[in-house]
């Protein structure tokens, strides 16, 4: 898949060039938060992402460097997706929308003990997260 | 404009029910970092957003509880828009946008001394990118 021009040199025009959907950061959550890997387990996810849609979005979260697509494996015949480096420096990125949420919508819910680190230190947060796989492993490690 | 319902309580997922596509955010860097307020100054950004596409990202924006209008300028019969906290609130997460694509895609650019200020205290910056009006402002305060 061949990435478009950008719209713009503005750096927030070129991430929405990326990810400026409904659907991609939902994936990315569920890679970098949630310790999944499959397509089966992305489709799974509660906001009912489409097959064709979920497709699209993987294919162009590779094509832009964020994921990438291990070799299948041996016993399931399934591939699996992991973050790339790329895709893991969205992180503070991801949990800055998490708190910005959390803070004006109370329709929404997270993890009170997630959400007091992320108000005291977001930086730190985010890189426990990235060392420890997921949110469930980092509020575990606590 | 009546808000749809949710897709899930997650709170990535929430903000994206009212920001992710790829305009919505562009508009909210020009009202926060850009100093601009018209309907005019907006349709002029270099992206080149359709006027179609404007007014409706402005009305989501709006019944969001991000943005606002002022009255009826009386000289030039113009309305300015204007962020409400709620869309104020939103510098961090648009930094961290900013901050990523500046690390990853070279074809992006901002000052140097913006970006420097980013990786040294992102929350420090955003702070005075408010309280200043904008990243011109902000920067001519250093």
């Amino acid at each position: 898949m061949k990435r478009p021009e950008p719209r713009s040199h503005c750096p927030i025009s070129s991430a929405l060039d990326i990810f400026g959907d409904k659907w991609s950061l939902l994936v990315m959550r569920d890679l970098l938060f949630r310790n999944k890997a499959h397509y089966r387990e992305f489709l799974a996810s509660e906001e009912g992402i489409a097959t064709n849609i979920l497709a699209d979005r993987l294919a162009r979260l590779e094509a832009a460097g964020l994921i990438e697509r291990t070799g299948e494996d041996p016993r399931s015949g399934k591939q699996a997706y992991l973050a790339t480096a790329k895709g893991q420096d969205l992180i503070p990125l991801l949990l800055q929308m998490m708190l910005w949420s959390v803070r004006h919508d109370p329709r929404t819910t997270a993890p009170d003990a997630l959400i007091a680190h992320l108000e005291a230190d977001l930086d730190a947060a985010a890189r426990a997260i990235r060392r420890e796989g997921g949110v469930q492993a980092f509020l575990e490690s606590l």
